[in-house]
């Protein structure tokens, strides 16, 4: 039975760590929020696992994957479901448990990316924080941005397999979540992340090589690639870049 | 050998997860830079694993745990390591990962509140963003905890085994972590979570429970437990409660 993933229909958003483990990976998969409600899919399939009272295990927001029985929700959990089961992760436990450790804080660099457009509140509209939304996002580029980079390149740097992958010799989700994040970064602060890039040598080329591989780079040649847009975590608002 | 914990000594911030998780199991361990210096100790032994180059798994930030060879960040990652061996997690897959999926969701409130005092950016005082703090915190205390507290409330009332844990019939990890994030929230928001936990008495159980466990109260009681305080996560500035 192929995967479920269950995501708002028209961002990347956080869902996109997880399609890129599926579609790396070439699993089956539903994005069931994209498919037609008349076959039992769009949002309202999502939302039934959101608000059905016989559900056990309720996910606080999507993302969320149902695989049979098991409903897991939290990019970082399903990815550590995943990673296993697509081959997306080393065999012993402490190769998982570091490749876990990457993702979640590639998580809070998320986070804080979301929070550039929305300091004050996820609830309010970002024309209503635009100034707030200035303050942090500098601090975000200058400051933040420099010290999450520079970590992930120091992990690249002191891989003893090699700078290819953040993990042992082969890919793993959290090279594909790096890629996903570099590109998030591009996307809405070229001028600032081409700058930051440049004393990151490793990660900018592993974001290029996963780019290259060749299920990614199908994948994202493909219209299951939503493009980035100003509903999403990367927003490109120029006001916010430098 | 004594598990290694290593995190700020000044406060409880996130390394108190993993303190209760500990002190819950009875477990041994040393909370290195609170330690002395002269014994190895203190905020420099702490910073070797940050700074040295041979450290092939450097942590982003504490916490981390040392276990032998083992360095793990990461507050949900290092719990998501001794939950099987403290015996706080169940021992199938599905209830690790549900586990895990409400110490992530805990761990999102967590950043959260902690960018109520903190909306433009960490490396700004305060001071220095004192009104987007308080818009910021106006938008938590209404609409987040709510929302938070009574997923929460549900995943407690639809447990199979009872509303008494988050997962199963005994404590678990998460059940010291929901604990912890309500205490923290009745430090920083007396009125509003008050108010809001009302509205979850489930929760409010839970809060309560945990805290007479024979070795969390002994815990609670003793000068290993910091006193909240300014410098942390969660921090009482009046003028930010309602």
């Amino acid at each position: 039975m192929p995967y479920e993933l269950h995501y708002w229909p028209t961002i990347q958003g956080r869902g996109e760590f997880v399609r890129l483990a599926l579609e790396a990976a070439g699993a089956e998969y539903v994005d069931v929020a994209r498919g037609a409600e008349e076959e039992g899919q769009g949002i309202p399939a999502m939302m039934r696992f959101m608000e059905d009272a016989d559900v056990l295990h309720p996910p606080f927001a999507p993302p969320f994957l149902v695989d049979g029985k098991i409903i897991v929700g939290q990019s970082a959990a399903i990815l550590l479901y995943l990673g296993p089961r697509l081959g997306l992760v080393g065999k012993t436990e402490p190769q998982r448990l570091w490749t876990h450790q990457l993702q979640l804080t590639i998580a809070d660099v998320v986070a804080e990316a979301h929070d550039t457009h929305h300091p004050v509140g996820t609830g309010l509209y970002y024309e209503d924080q635009k100034k707030e939304a200035q303050r942090r996002a500098k601090e975000f580029r200058t400051a933040r941005v420099k010290k999450f980079l520079g970590w992930f390149e120091t992990v690249l740097e002191r891989n003893p397999r090699g700078s290819e992958h953040l993990v042992g010799a082969r890919l793993s989700y959290a090279d594909l979540s790096l890629f996903q994040l570099v590109d998030g970064l591009l996307y809405a602060f070229p001028k600032a992340s081409r700058r930051a890039l440049k004393k990151v040598p490793r990660v900018a080329a592993l974001h290029e090589s996963v780019a290259q591989q060749r299920r990614v780079a199908a994948y994202l040649a493909s219209e299951r690639r939503i493009p980035f847009n100003e509903d999403g975590i990367f927003r490109r608002y120029p006001e916010l870049d430098a």
